[in-house]
């Protein structure tokens, strides 16, 4: 009987991936190589494509059947972000926020939040104010929707009834820039410095209290 | 009478330049290469030291009589970033500060101080978040000083006699951020568009007057 040249077929130990799939994943892999070379201290506005694809372990061609650029790339890296904060409230809505201290415990929430994606909150805090402007205009249409959510969260658990919605806004923006700008510090903070983390903690705490106190007295004119 | 070889020395128009004032002026070059650099949306942790010294016009080698590496210049430019800063309240200081609407007054002198220096203000904006740990660590040393300094300047005017100055120092950290936040969105205000100018300026005024409010609102425990 003669042997045939091709082994015969093993069985695959994944699922088939269909072309689809395929697809979805060189993109999240070149997503991420993006992601993981911020990480390594470069900064996006910087990266070139062959260092993208590189890094994903695929061809420079295979880049332009995703993005049609880097800054198409950094759009993607800002919606991500952007995706990533609106979890962080669908989480402290289902977690339930600890009514003794709800600014604490909202903080802490935070923090551990970006702990857990340092690579989302460094890219998001660097090109807030980097070096594109296309990704800091997608940036900061994502901050407005985040205030916009968390100001809808606010009114429906009833606080601050007397603010139109428009104040109710402005002031979410604060907030979400005053976090922002605190994703950068936590992700700054050195090992093994209880100290300085509990400082960062309380004075994060306080400038939302003054914040929400200051809120609690607006009056629209 | 025999014609000598050299020609007459001809009076300089300008006096002559010292060895430390000529070693002060090529520092001043690289520092201001690099913000030019920075300001054609180069971000400060990709460049490179020949880019600079090319943006100069000196030579590689004369790079290190000045700073041993890149960060040692980035953290001379995050200095002239504070002096600026500083500066922006001797300013206010002389001009004083309209009564009538003391934070709007204070929103249009900043406006007009940052669009005065594009590029050190978009450098501060971008490398607070951005790729050099260092240079993130300066900068948050000088929004510190000009915190403390702005505590100062309150605390002469009587401005919030019953906080203590930790708590003043807090609250003035919340103000820098927040002015530093709305540097980055001042400068990528498209030019003719007088509108969106306004509500930024307003929405600025307002974000100050709750904090300012929260302020007189805060109780020590």
């Amino acid at each position: 009987m003669p042997v045939s040249r091709s082994a015969p077929p093993r069985p695959d130990p994944d699922p088939p991936v269909s072309r689809t799939e395929q697809k979805e994943r060189t993109r999240l892999r070149l997503v991420e190589a993006a992601l993981s070379l911020i990480g390594q201290g470069r900064p996006f506005s910087a990266l070139g494509l062959r260092e993208v694809t590189r890094e994903a372990g695929v061809v420079p061609a295979a880049f332009y059947r995703h993005f049609r650029d880097l800054d198409q790339l950094g759009l993607a890296l800002v919606e991500m972000g952007g995706v990533t904060l609106r979890r962080l409230l669908r989480e402290a809505r289902r977690d339930g926020i600890p009514p003794t201290d709800m600014l604490r415990g909202s903080v802490l929430i935070y923090k551990r939040f970006v702990e857990d994606r340092p690579l989302v909150f460094r890219f998001i805090a660097g090109e807030r104010g980097g070096g594109s402007r296309v990704i800091r205009e997608a940036i900061r249409t994502e901050e407005s929707h985040f205030a916009s959510e968390m100001a809808q969260d606010l009114r429906a658990i009833g606080t601050l009834p007397d603010l139109s919605s428009a104040s109710l806004q402005m002031i979410c923006g604060l907030v979400v820039t005053t976090m922002l700008n605190a994703a950068s510090d936590i992700l700054d903070l050195p090992a093994g410095q209880p100290k300085r983390e509990q400082e960062l903690v309380a004075n994060f705490v306080r400038q939302l209290r003054v914040i929400f106190l200051g809120a609690a007295r607006w009056r629209e004119r």
